[in-house]
């Protein structure tokens, strides 16, 4: 797992090299060309998380309505949506998973332009898609999801700004994608997510929030702490949050608060400012300095749509450190497989 | 909140009189009338979970792509989506969270039909949408929402029936909904689910899970046990279960599994299977009848559609009970207000 993180730097790199980049500027023209009325995507664990990021781009990016749908209503229930002029997205790091490929064939015959997001292209999802795109991410030896989950997100970053410009990217989003390879470098380099392990050792569970782009962040952290820690780990919307479970918040019960400079960050500050009042124990991540924070994992400031790349490395390191904290195996959590076959 | 529980069955009783059937119906039509092409729903806390029930009906039952907006991306990011020719439904027992009220604002002004199915036909919700169904629940006491729910889940059905016919029910349908006030009060005449609690007097963490139909009943259990017992409850669809929270299990971690008779039902028993190699506590609800589970709360068998509708009472009643026996004041869950107002 400790290696798979490390390598996430180069991954972003090497999805932002020619051939990558044309690969998936070609698929954006075609998208583009195509003009879908909406999106659909579809994941499962770590690149549902991916997904909902991408939904949020489409959404705030493009302005298409952003349809979730539940494989389980089209594989369980049978299903059978009009999706004319709808592009359903897949998103899966092994691309194995029957239940996905069974919503991208009914996806296609129904009429929609249906698109595999996968780290093998060789995969039945990818198979089953008229496009796809490689993330190119190389084996990930955890079981536990790291690089495959950033290199999902940032191929539909690339593949969201590309159908924005019909195919390749503009140079001023380009050059700021650059810059990410050497931040990512950056924040993994910092040891505060190792220091801070220590502070939930002896936790028996914790909260996770954000909102906006960071909400996927937010519940991808939880994953992880559940998946290397078998911490539980609720995440909850920074607005879900103040529906209910604010009443569970406690000094017992750590939050961790992703909090960046953008809408979502800001709309965050009342947030943790109602956590306070209940006298939470709040760390925040991200980009924003709070006050009333018991501590903070920074990470630097970038355009919002950019964090969720950043921000989950700090998270994913994190979990790693407290699972070995707490005695546990991240690279082999029981009872998990990696590649995962509900129906 | 005992007493706004018990009232559930008069509650469905209520909505299915003449005046309120044919007023749902008079909104039925006029939704069939136009022939949405989508629907999005958007909803926060008790009321997403009623939200994610219309969208299993309208996916099923209607053969519509559903939308699953996050207001964020319309309040705080701006985003515009062209809504033409989309359903937007907006769930909210009090009507007053104006995020909600938003979205319906914008989805409106972007050629979207809107609906508003709240608990206060005087609300901003009710006043921003162009058609609007009163839930008829009469005053909810208790701060954490179940009458409201349960409410909600029976318009939402009886709305999509309703769309599906043209408008007013089928007989058929009428007479199996009809059945259910009865079939609700049996259910609350168990005391099952009181002799339960007693089992998580002193867990640190619990799990809820579903499948299909079954789905929301497992979220919407969790979050009334946060709100109620401050016990950190994580719900999963049986399929997320099995992509990494499933290393979670263990025989400390009870687990909470919604297992009716149809496809969802049905798809669970593996998952069922599954936590059972690992030793987990599981207690199943529901109608069907699992090997292998420590316990039951068994709710009588009716079509998987209606099990929502049901499944839920006991799962309430249980969070009631053990907020009593932990010692908790459930009618005044620390931190809550009835109207949450994010923006």
């Amino acid at each position: 797992m400790s290696a798979d993180i490390a390598e996430q730097p180069a991954g972003f790199a090497r999805l932002l090299e020619d051939g990558p980049s044309a690969a998936i500027a070609e698929v954006a023209a075609k998208v583009a060309g195509k003009a879908p009325r909406s999106v659909l995507f579809v994941g499962r664990g770590t690149s549902d998380h991916a997904a909902l990021y991408g939904a949020y781009l489409a959404e705030i990016r493009l302005g298409l309505p952003v349809a979730s749908a539940s494989p389980s209503a089209i594989t369980l229930y049978g299903a059978r949506p009009d999706l004319t002029g709808t592009l359903v997205v897949g998103v899966s790091q092994s691309g194995g998973s029957p239940d996905l490929a069974g919503v991208l064939n009914v996806a296609r015959e129904t009429g929609a332009l249906t698109l595999a997001i996968t780290n093998n292209p060789a995969s039945p999802l990818a198979q089953a898609a008229e496009l796809s795109i490689d993330v190119a991410a190389g084996h990930e030896r955890a079981v536990a999801a790291t690089k495959t989950y950033t290199a999902e997100l940032l191929a539909l970053l690339m593949l969201v700004e590309g159908i924005r410009a019909g195919g390749a990217l503009p140079a001023d989003e380009r050059a700021a994608l650059e810059k990410l390879p050497e931040l990512a470098a950056g924040v993994l380099a910092d040891r505060s997510a190792e220091e801070l392990a220590q502070r939930y050792r002896f936790a028996s569970s914790l909260v996770t929030t954000g909102r906006g782009y960071a909400y996927p962040t937010a519940r991808e952290a939880a994953l992880k702490l559940m998946e290397t820690s078998y911490l539980p780990a609720l995440a909850f919307s920074g607005a879900d949050l103040l529906h209910g479970p604010l009443a569970m918040a406690d000094p017992d019960v750590p939050v961790l608060a992703v909090v960046g400079e953008g809408p979502g960050g800001r709309s965050m500050r009342d947030v943790v400012t109602r956590l306070g009042e209940r006298r939470a124990d709040v760390v925040t991540i991200g980009a924003a300095d709070i006050p009333g924070a018991s501590a903070r994992l920074a990470v630097p400031a970038v355009d919002e749509r950019y964090s969720p790349l950043l921000d989950i490395l700090p998270l994913q390191k994190l979990a790693l450190a407290l699972s070995l904290a707490r005695g546990e195996d991240p690279d082999a959590p029981r009872g998990l497989k990696k590649v995962t076959t509900t129906l």
